[in-house]
């Protein structure tokens, strides 16, 4: 197991039963856990050619942003519909229970930009699916979507064929 | 006016007529805008005493984050009631139509702990102050809350009086 996991909070039966939910916020909340989470992040994208970090509302943007600054690149937030105040596009994606929609606002992304998406924890792959559209939908290229936490029993890769996923510690099951 | 201020975008009329919004997300979406917003806010703590940045959802992510990594600092996170998954305590306080709740982890704050409250504006300073009540709850001291944006024509300083404010960037009005 990768030395993150002892920052991971994991909390059974949560939010229903069955459920093993893992809390990243006892990792930020100590500041080894944190620096390790965000170097660990970092050097997923080692070597690569990238000119924006876009994070996922809210989580997406605790890890996003430290990497952002770290690299030097540029920082788009892909956030919950109505919270953005320009021009947006949005679109609406599939959760467990109802739907979601999230949007970016039009002139966060330029044509042909190398885009790494962020977010805390990969599931089934939803979200990352629905945000990848919002950059290509803007012309841009989504190069990589990196993460903290992979939980491997929710076939969020193969829901993401095609793109190139990272993660710096896996569960398997859900 | 300081050189953050060509990175803000300023919608007149937003959310409703006679209101300039300051938007933010054009400041981090420059490599130079999100370097410069960084490094000025952390600034602002030059010298200060700190065991913990606090930021409050979700804008309050994005600066706070970058900061305590920079700092070595642990981070805690301040939520929309809901949202995290473990014991909270929760503070509601009073918005311009209706109230809003705001919760942290219990264990996110321990006792006598220096705390630095971290978002991107402050307005009427109405979510610093039920901020505060959740750290000062959990036996936290609030040593500095600190914003890149500051609105003088609304009060904040006036209604956060006794706590030390910092902004990078002041505007009259609101």
């Amino acid at each position: 197991m990768h030395e993150i996991d002892k920052y991971i909070r994991s909390i059974p039966d949560f939010p229903e039963k069955g459920i093993i939910f893992r809390d990243v916020t006892t990792v930020v909340n100590d500041a080894e856990g944190l620096r390790l989470s965000i170097d660990e992040m970092t050097k997923l994208l080692d070597g690569l050619d990238v000119d924006v970090i876009a994070g996922i509302e809210s989580r997406g943007f605790v890890f996003g942003m430290p990497i952002a600054y770290n690299m030097g690149k540029p920082f788009a937030m892909i956030r919950k519909k109505g919270k953005l105040p320009a021009e947006t596009i949005s679109v609406e994606y599939e959760l467990e229970y109802g739907s979601a929609s999230i949007e970016i606002h039009k002139d966060a992304i330029k044509p042909g930009q190398k885009v790494v998406l962020v977010d805390d924890l990969i599931a089934t792959g939803g979200s990352f699916a629905a945000a990848a559209k919002l950059i290509e939908q803007l012309g841009g290229e989504v190069v990589k979507m990196i993460v903290l936490i992979e939980l491997k029993g929710l076939n969020g890769r193969a829901n993401l064929a095609g793109y190139d996923v990272g993660s710096v510690i896996a569960y398997e099951g859900n």
